[in-house]
């Protein structure tokens, strides 16, 4: 009896990477099993080739970056990863095998180093661009989820690593910016780095918090909005990476990229002042850079950027939409 | 500060629907919760249209669809449906309110019905065709999962509902047959009617389950091969409508697409002969037909179809793959 397309698919190349409770992709559904004392949390985010990615990215770095974005939106509710499905949609024209065969390296390279095991999913083919939909799952104790609703006026705004690097990456990739010496940036915008060692520290310590996907400015104003809380970040104090800082120097508009674009991956946090010691002690014992960036304040005005005068910025647009 | 566009369109027609564990749709990832001495039972199915559905369905049927498919994997694990995450890809193209109003209009009824509540998601826009992924979650006792794997030789082979009719639909949607009185087999095209009030039938009696979604043949094998198991079914017993009986009637080949074609999301279980008394009688009192169609035999060969003189029927085809 032949196996179809699908199975055969599924058996060569993802298979391979499926954790217990995957058993084997064999049927129609996966086991998850969540240790008492704990519940789950669950994401989802979807990448379109031509929107989210370039169809002609390395298979493994579409892999990765399809893993996470979801395994970034697990670091910031503090959640543990546990495993994750994955739809994918594979146009007529690709070239299967080789393709899986490198999009399956890349996803089992990440399945081992953030212990997120493959657990099911669907192959379906499609007459349209390359599409990879993951849903995560993560683990935390009962109510300590970080909320993205919980900031309170007083508490310190930090955020993990660099800011705006991928946005300015983008730009490279897409000729706007000069491509020399920016390799940091454009390896920030293929692959994001999400910064799951900084989980339990954010759960220990921190109001709220969320994943910067689509712009700094933005992202603070969609937590501050549904907090019910404004704020104000520093401009000076905002931690840009050295390449991305000798692009701002050269070309003034690549400011407000950096600010307001899309793909960082890094965590926004909101931490009460008598959590700041700690916070920020367990974050360089993860090994994580941490940079308080400004305070949430009272009141549901859009949050405000001061620069190094004290004057309060304007920007064209605040975040990154595709709609 | 305006909403970006996605946040808009979430708060205004997915929101409403969102269970409590999906936070108002506010935050970048849902909460589930497991009781103890559960295990959750988890499904991803994706549709894209053009493949699985045709575009121009109507938006609520694309929507009740893309959530029966994953509840029909549900009932045949002999879960009880949970909650859901959607992602959905929507064309540029596309008049984008007045069709989420239907689309999530069709999902609150499902949601409703089978009370599945949504748990998150993401939606992005696509230059391709319309996609819906839906991954969705089921709970069942520690262990009790009834999996693809657990037929054994001797087991009695059981199919829900009736067999075919949905394959005939397509076809008749297609032009390839009459469509006059066929609205019954157009109707199961449509719109699945997944069979989850079978599901605490099946955990308690069947050995092994799945749901037909590429055709009987097809899945039966797939079940035999994943058990190491053989089986043999008699074609009269096979259960049809009269709509679909009259199209076979009339139109030879159509018997083969009515075993052969996908979409029925009937439920084929393996139930052990000392079960099958408490497996009818459970089914009637749930109110869900189920028809003895052959049963689980030992060794590997591809499962054997008997005509009613007693001959081994052929197939030029045994299951539906888009691959």
């Amino acid at each position: 009896m032949p196996h179809s397309g699908e199975d055969d698919l599924i058996a060569r190349f993802f298979a391979p990477l499926a954790g217990p409770g995957g058993l084997g992709l064999k049927d129609d559904a996966a086991l998850l099993s969540v240790e008492p004392g704990f519940e789950l949390v669950v994401t989802c985010d979807a990448l379109v080739a031509g929107v989210h990615f370039f169809a002609e990215d390395p298979p493994d770095a579409i892999a990765q970056k399809a893993l996470r974005v979801n395994l970034s939106d697990l670091a910031a509710k503090g959640a543990c990863p546990t495993g994750f499905v994955l739809a994918l949609a594979l146009p007529r024209a690709l070239k299967v095998d080789g393709w899986l065969a490198a999009f399956a390296e890349g996803l089992g390279t990440d399945i081992a180093a953030y212990k997120c095991p493959l657990l099911g999913g669907d192959t379906v083919m499609t007459p349209g661009p390359l599409m990879v939909s993951v849903t995560a799952f993560g683990a935390v104790p009962v109510g300590r989820m970080v909320a993205r609703t919980g900031a309170c006026p007083g508490d310190l705004l930090y955020v993990t690593g660099t800011v705006g690097d991928a946005a300015l990456g983008l730009q490279v990739r897409l000729g706007a910016l000069p491509g020399e010496g920016a390799d940091h940036l454009l390896a920030r915008y293929l692959r994001p780095q999400p910064r799951n060692v900084l989980a339990s520290v954010l759960r220990d310590h921190a109001s709220a918090a969320m994943d910067v996907s689509d712009g700094l400015i933005g992202d603070l104003a969609k937590m501050m909005r549904v907090s019910g809380t404004s704020a104000e970040i520093e401009l000076a104090c905002v931690p840009v990476s050295a390449q991305a800082s000798a692009v701002i120097a050269a070309h003034p508009g690549a400011l407000e990229t950096a600010l307001t674009g899309g793909d960082d991956y890094e965590i926004l946090a909101c931490v009460p002042p008598r959590n700041a010691a700690a916070f920020e002690g367990g974050a360089a014992l993860a090994g994580m850079a941490v940079t308080r960036i400004g305070h949430v304040m009272k009141g549901q005005a859009a949050p405000r950027v001061r620069d190094a005068s004290g004057a309060i910025m304007a920007f064209g647009r605040v975040s990154y939409s595709h709609f």
